[in-house]
């Protein structure tokens, strides 16, 4: 037996006690007639004490060769320490080592495994094993296991059944990003990784499963953003006989749990905001509603006056960011600069400063009298000592650019506290996205999402109008889920895809299973999926969702770890009747 | 709102409510003056009442027009029934429906959808969908959901952690039976993707996890036997700091727990067997235990007789068949058949009726007088009014074949009783299988299991002859989990690479992060890994793990429903940097 007890758990009430620990040597100070070691495992830290008095020669000689990560285990007697260290678990007591044995020895690590370590991100890749070690990781690892577990057992006492759905599908007509397998015994042929189980989960509620769950891995094959992940995980949900009320009852339910359980935090009622409200608003569709600053459209009182860039433009759009009225020109500047970023694009800004006086001073005098400014401080609120930042120009463009100035202003003001928790849905988005390049439609959420009731004439006369039953769960600013009611009906389904410009041909052999489905009795349904990996980091207080992966692929997608993807054997490719082209 | 209640819980409580229910409409019973109909949906089945003293004339008609599977949605009042159904969670009541709407129409379904359906497996797997309305496949994809909620919190409760290890990985020295992936992003590199998370977790014990779980899809791309996955899913664990005792505990512990919750059944510690007491004994390394007839070997009571064919056999060995004396002739010339079929290969077989008058009439009565029978009664064990039979021949092949008539008589008995369930560990596995052919050494479990204490150097000169750390857990005759202690030393690893015929560039090249992960302080770890699709079956009572399985394949890998694999685009295959090669 290598221990009968781990490093986290012994205490003033095991003194006298003889003991068996094992694990990795975190630190040892030697200070001549005493060798400390703190013996580290998952469970804590327990000290070890070596010293000239009371330990044998050879074995204070042995403790002494111990080096950083090298793997022992020892028996002693767990004593009471001369100065206790009530930081640690273990601090009232440390073990008088009797024996001791090398378990496994270890080179130097190439970064110190502590909680700030000096390693940076590709060496922590490269020996991810060795970073696991580190309190921060393994801790995070341990989080998100701690909030599956709930997700699971809140889902399986609302009467969810988890069904596992396959893996190797078929490629969709999104199959740019898809990933193909090739098969074996099916030469020629390719299976591909499911981007999400969709179309999997409506064919369960047709089956009448009623109430499905799954936690589960989707890929897509594209180029990564500093963010992304090609495989991640979703928490996939399908409900049948609801409507939209029903699912956002029993999701927003899911989420209360959570932040409950995981995070300590009773959240109210939901709010809700349409999506165009939430872009009027927020210039977004995923608005963080821990802070204020919303926008207040300012076309009616600060155009038809003599100044030509805001007469110009569709919109004026500003927002009160509160205290900055104090900032120094230097820092308006610095604002300005950027918004000028390239990133950002914006052209400049029109500012007002609301002083404590109650008078205006802004960048647009000479075109614009206190009554003017004094209409735009009701407008967006804005009180003594804040600052008014006002853009301009195109509408989509414009709320994109106060968007992101908006979330900075947060961000400097320090308003985006991590331990806070605002939830939000975003409601009625719209069915259908245009690709402004090419003129065409795109389902903005997925093809199988229903249009609002009574809607779908509109798809020929008004397609940008039409509203979808498709509804996103926003947290801290980020999306943390996204579902819709679904089609049921074959008819509608078939007028979708015509409309996302599928010939019949093209939606019976990627769909035909579906649409045939739709035949046989399919019931309302309708569903969610959340990112699991961004959920769990935020619900964390963190932000970078790799800290959250046990073994997370870079921004090439590459495992630098294991070093893959890689190149296969000639024979292998043989089998699968493949042959690379020439570069 | 489409239901206040499900189809399952209304009872005589409810007389006189108004309730609104939804589903699929199983039966209609017209019987003139009245209309009966069984309204289904996951919980249950509710009838509904439509008659001419009390339904308004144009809803009876409406109800006349319902057909099977259509999906709708009532209101009605719950009612008293005249005739109740004690078979019926709901047969108390019924509905006297007052308004009627279609939710969905349904073609006449290809199969009719009952416990018992007229649908060929082809057809059912088509119209998988339509399967999982039949109560008896839905039912097991709840069974297994409960399965896996009953591991998760059994697991956690022990304080496992539940990590996702990646599905993008690279491929193994295995590589023969890897599905590998294509990456567009690195083109002309593959990912693998795993057969087993093996390594990632024996890397998470390196990382420190100390105790590790995952219910995880894994993947093998070879020749499908009949009840076998290319995808199949697998309850993965690992510990550090253990000894085989301490995983034989722990997951003794789990399946306990399982058989106790999910089967309803208490069960004693688990007896052990070895490996090759497990051959000697019932020629089989997966034993059937719920029953006898054990292996008797006679080579000393019954060679060195005037009998040639025993004299000149390896191994002469018998079992005693309960009640098999009084077999017709005829019945033991058909048990001579079924062991002369290709499948098994005996070329014969020597019988014994134990009489009940205590003397005994064998087919070799020739070479054999009492006395020796006798002792063959004795050493198998037989009593009077069963059936000795003796095969015998070369050793591997004749255990083989008395293995299978084993399993055939205990079939033929019905000892093979679903509803009882005997575990049985199976330790000390060869570490090395020798290949046949070509005289190579392979891993028997995987090349990362440790030989046992002070074996390993007789790899060198009696490798036939080492013992491993691998353990199997075997239920009712199947191999239900099998794992092994693990090598954590790097010389130990490089002395097995080298046997297994890996030069030290190909170890390095597939293995080299693990090599590199045992330098740096590799803890001491084992595990096992449980096959969860066979698991659920064995538990459920049921042998076909494709009735446990929401959406399975076909003998050739493919899944009819959705039709994959299939043919890709050019432009996909020209993305990936690949070619299909002339046939």
């Amino acid at each position: 037996m290598y221990r009968t007890h781990t490093c986290g758990e012994l205490g003033e009430k095991d003194v006298k006690s003889d003991v068996v620990l094992s694990g990795w040597v975190q630190k040892v100070r030697d200070k001549g007639f005493v060798v400390w070691v703190d013996l580290r495992d998952r469970y804590g830290i327990t000290q070890l004490v070596f010293d000239e008095e009371r330990t044998p020669a050879e074995l204070l000689a042995e403790a002494r060769k111990l080096g950083r990560e090298f793997v022992i285990q020892i028996e002693g007697e767990v004593i009471e320490r001369a100065s206790k260290n009530p930081q640690l678990q273990t601090g009232d007591i440390e073990i008088l080592v009797k024996k001791l044995k090398v378990l496994n020895q270890a080179l130097v690590p190439p970064f110190t495994i502590e909680d700030e370590t000096d390693g940076g991100t590709d060496l922590r890749m490269k020996y991810r094993y060795l970073d696991i070690r580190r309190r921060p990781v393994k801790d995070n690892l341990i989080f998100r296991s701690k909030v599956t577990m709930e997700v699971r057992k809140y889902l399986s006492e609302q009467g969810f059944i988890e069904v596992e759905t396959p893996y190797l599908i078929k490629s969709t007509p999104e199959g740019a990003r898809d990933f193909v397998v090739p098969s074996r015994m099916n030469p020629g042929q390719f299976y591909a990784l499911p981007q999400s189980p969709q179309t999997f989960k409506q064919l369960l509620m047709v089956g009448g499963l009623d109430k499905y769950f799954q936690i589960v891995k989707c890929f897509r094959d594209e180029d990564l953003r500093a963010d992304r992940q090609p495989e991640f995980t979703q928490i996939d949900c399908e409900m049948a006989f609801v409507e939209q009320e029903d699912v956002l009852n029993a999701f927003e339910g899911l989420t209360r749990h959570l932040l409950k359980e995981i995070a300590g935090v009773e959240v109210d009622t939901f709010p809700r905001i349409t999506y165009d409200e939430a872009m009027k608003t927020y210039g977004n569709d995923k608005p963080d509603i821990r802070f204020g600053m919303q926008f207040a459209e300012l076309n009616p009182i600060a155009q038809n006056k003599e100044f030509q860039v805001f007469n110009s433009a569709e919109l004026v759009v500003g927002i009160a960011v509160p205290g900055g009225a104090s900032y120094s020109r230097k820092e308006i500047d610095g604002i300005i600069e950027w918004l000028k970023r390239p990133q950002i694009g914006a052209k400049g800004m029109v500012y007002v400063k609301c002083n404590e006086d109650g008078s205006y001073k802004s960048s647009v005098d000479k075109f614009y009298d206190q009554e003017d400014l004094q209409k735009w401080a009701v407008a967006t609120g804005a009180e003594k000592g804040d600052l008014i930042c006002v853009l301009s120009g195109d509408t989509d463009v414009t709320r994109t650019q106060l968007s992101a100035l908006r979330m900075e202003m947060a961000e400097q003001l320090g308003l985006r506290n991590p331990s806070e928790f605002a939830p939000l849905w975003v409601v009625d988005f719209p069915l259908l996205e245009k690709d402004e390049e090419t003129g065409d439609y795109h389902a903005m959420h997925h093809p199988f999402t229903s249009p609002k009731p009574g809607q779908l004439e509109l798809l020929d006369t008004d397609p940008d109008a039409v509203r979808a039953n498709a509804y996103d769960l926003v947290l801290n600013g980020n999306e943390i889920g996204g579902g819709s009611i679904r089609i049921h009906d074959k008819n509608v389904q078939s007028v979708m895809f015509r409309h996302l410009g599928f010939s019949e041909e093209e939606a019976k052999a990627q769909f035909g299973f579906l649409m045939d489905a739709f035949q046989y009795g399919a019931p309302p349904h309708g569903g969610i999926a959340f990112g699991l990996d961004r959920l769990v980091a935020i619900l964390g207080g963190q932000e970078t969702i790799r800290d959250f992966i046990a073994f997370p692929k870079n921004n090439s997608g590459r495992d630098v770890m294991i070093d893959a993807p890689a190149a296969i054997d000639e024979v292998q490719l043989e089998e699968l009747n493949l042959r690379l082209r020439e570069k």
